[in-house]
């Protein structure tokens, strides 16, 4: 090793070290978010070294709070050994999500550095799908045999209390063997004598679901009970974990949220702006060129009549306001849908019941915009008949824009397409073909 | 009143009981949600008669599960008797918020059927913002006097354990007086002898937010430490209540949620498709109406270059194309800033740093798809000029729309307007009266 070789590692390891200590000041002054963002805004060559030169809780701490691609960039280049006992300090749920989005060389090898068994239970958890109750449940809870005194669970409390001190302990759990046999809500325990085997004092036949019960299923028991956390079993009855109410808001929350950034054409993941420039460029130009194709495929219309549009060249003003419009109806229409599709208001299936509540505002609306478009036609060239055609039009097209544009995430759900993602796309091209003939259609038959 | 009158009355009831046996049976089979839809389904008239004839526990376990709006409706139609009841069996923070939502006269005539202490509460709780501490705690919850002895606890326990049944009891609260002076976590309680004070056992100064406290510094508050629950004292430190992390997670998603919902065009409140057809109408036309005085603003840009259109008519093909895509590049722009600014990556200052890193991926986005469409356009004409014209409009554009996306939403928060309402009609304007510029000026410089 030359001298300047060694001068540079040297200096990256004092940065390293600086730019830990400003994160730990952040973090251990309760800032976490803050430090997030301080680490954000570092090179991103910077960023690993920082977070390897962290106590390891603070680290944990830090990790937990980036979004996941940035947090899976950072486990891959530290060692496995620095990453492994960082993911050791998380509940068990975090740490399987960010196994789950490392590479899978990165993956293996970190796994390899932890404890046997936990690195066992990680993979159990990394096999189900993120919204299953197996991907959002927690494996740290409080557990029993059903034999069990009053006296024998004060003494495991005592002994571990360190241990439990970030465990919900509202319920605890009753087992026999592996088998969930009932709840014990933690205050009952006040009341009772020391000498009460656990049976004799807890709920039986609990409500469960299992590891594979989906978000929407999960929703509804919580829905319909005021548990704060609920267990989750396998096919055999045994207990798996624990479903906590914030998760699941929390599972809720990320869904819509996702659901937002793809309906506006972010997919493939959440942008954040520290990204590299060419592959945030790559991500938003996968949805734009489909688009664009899309929008060329619409436009042919228009050039099949330009004859029309030669010899009343007033029509061109017209026909990106059409688009525009139309576009703006349609939309407001799929974000009804969307939200009754997501709270269980419709099923995908009731397209007749949708198309008449939408076909219905879609006249109303359709025929108060065309009448203020056909006003302005007719005032900008006092031509009667152009703000016949172009008010018409747009009228119409309103009507099918909500036909579309409610039915349209009905029909993707039921086809098993994103709602979010196919919706906007579909609905645009249909409308703007469908707009541009009506306007054009009409024209060459009144106007000409 | 005469024979026709009392058989319409009669038939009135009947169905009602139906319509009430119905729902029961779905709610007495936790299937609370779908007697939600069975009730939206329900002519309007007909449905706060069938909640009326619901046994109370139940008509308040359906009434919490419907959209805001439509309980209201359904609350103000009951007597003020039966809603007061119904009220009374709902969480302190649920009935503040059907009741905030009520006309002014059912809210007071309910607030009088109530009784006087749980009236007055409520009250307090309607005056604060739905997004702070005040407006998300719940006031039921445990509190011990510091003074008081495990014993005590215990006892007080015993006596009250019917009512306690919904509380979260993993923390109860040490006060003097009325003034938080430390939290209790209910397991330390299993290990201490009787006879000790809480004093001696309570974690003193314990963290806590005022009722003022916004949903983001909770957020902030709740991302730093795991409590389930967080305590909310006011400027004397008194406590009034404790925010619980799934109400924290439950508002921020029906907050991501509604700012989805406006950046659609759904203005004043979520639709649903069982309000009146006018109404409906109303709230999407006075959207939809400010649209398109923009959008026949921005065209007016297109009027006033009708002699180079009619010299080549095949521009008008490609203005809507052009309107549309800088669109979809400036939404996504749009889509990534809210979503920076709700995590906290970016504050409304940092216009700069937005702006540079949005016109790279601008820059290369606006290359590919201007040599897409410019192709496209020589290819249909064989006219070089004509794909320049048009591809380098699109280009220039897009690297406009994502300029303005990117910057728009950090402009409307620093000036305290609602990115999620503005920021669409604004892009969508500048972008399509500098796109229909580009094409338009370039074409009657290099085409005419």
């Amino acid at each position: 090793m030359n001298l300047a070789e060694t001068d540079t590692a040297d200096s990256d390891l004092v940065t390293a070290q600086e730019n830990a200590e400003e994160l730990r000041g952040l973090i251990e002054s309760d800032a976490v978010n803050d430090a997030a963002v301080v680490l954000d805004r570092m090179p991103e060559e910077e960023r690993s070294a920082a977070v390897g030169e962290l106590p390891t809780e603070a680290a944990a701490d830090l990790i937990e709070h980036l979004l996941e691609q940035q947090a899976a960039e950072i486990l891959e280049q530290l060692t496995p050994d620095v990453a492994a006992s960082i993911l050791e300090e998380l509940t068990s749920d975090v740490r399987a999500d960010l196994i789950a989005g490392l590479d899978a060389q990165s993956a293996f090898d970190i796994l390899q550095a932890m404890s046997p068994v936990e690195a066992e239970e990680t993979k159990e958890l990394c096999r189900y799908e993120p919204d299953s109750a197996g991907g959002l449940m927690v494996t740290e809870l409080l557990a029993f045999e059903s034999t069990s005194t009053v006296q024998a669970v004060f003494d495991d409390l005592a002994e571990h209390s360190e241990e439990y001190r970030d465990i919900d302990v509202q319920y605890s759990f009753v087992v026999d063997g592996k088998r969930l046999v009932g709840v014990l809500p933690m205050r009952d325990l006040f009341l009772a004598k020391r000498s009460t085997p656990l049976f004799e004092l807890m709920i039986k036949d609990p409500i469960s679901v299992t590891d594979r019960t989906q978000l929407s299923a999960l929703e509804d028991v919580f829905d319909n009970h005021s548990f704060l956390g609920i267990p989750v079993v396998n096919e055999s009855q045994e207990l798996l974990g624990v479903v906590q109410r914030s998760s699941l808001e929390h599972a809720i929350a990320a869904h819509d949220r996702s659901d937002y950034l793809k309906s506006q054409g972010i997919i493939g993941g959440e942008e954040i702006r520290s990204l590299p420039v060419f592959e945030r460029a790559r991500r938003r130009l996968s949805w734009l060129s489909v688009n664009i194709l899309l929008n060329i495929l619409a436009a042919s219309v228009i050039a099949m009549y330009q004859d029309t549009l030669s010899s009343v060249i007033a029509l061109a003003v017209f026909l990106p306001i059409i688009s525009d419009m139309s576009g703006c109806s349609g939309n407001q229409a799929v974000a009804v849908s969307m939200r009754e599709l997501s709270l269980g208001l419709i099923r995908p299936a009731e397209l007749m019941r949708v198309w008449g509540k939408e076909i219905s505002v879609g006249a109303i609306n359709g025929m108060c915009l065309g009448m203020l478009v056909g006003a302005a036609a007719f005032f900008w060239k006092a031509d009667v008949m152009l703000g016949i055609v172009v008010g018409g039009a747009l009228c119409l097209n309103t009507m099918v824009a909500v036909s579309i544009g409610g039915m349209v995430p009905l029909l993707m759900k039921r086809f098993h397409f994103d709602p979010a993602i196919a919706s906007g796309p579909i609905l645009t091209t249909v409308t703007d073909m469908c707009g541009f003939f009506l306007v054009l259609s009409m024209a060459s038959v009144l106007l000409v």
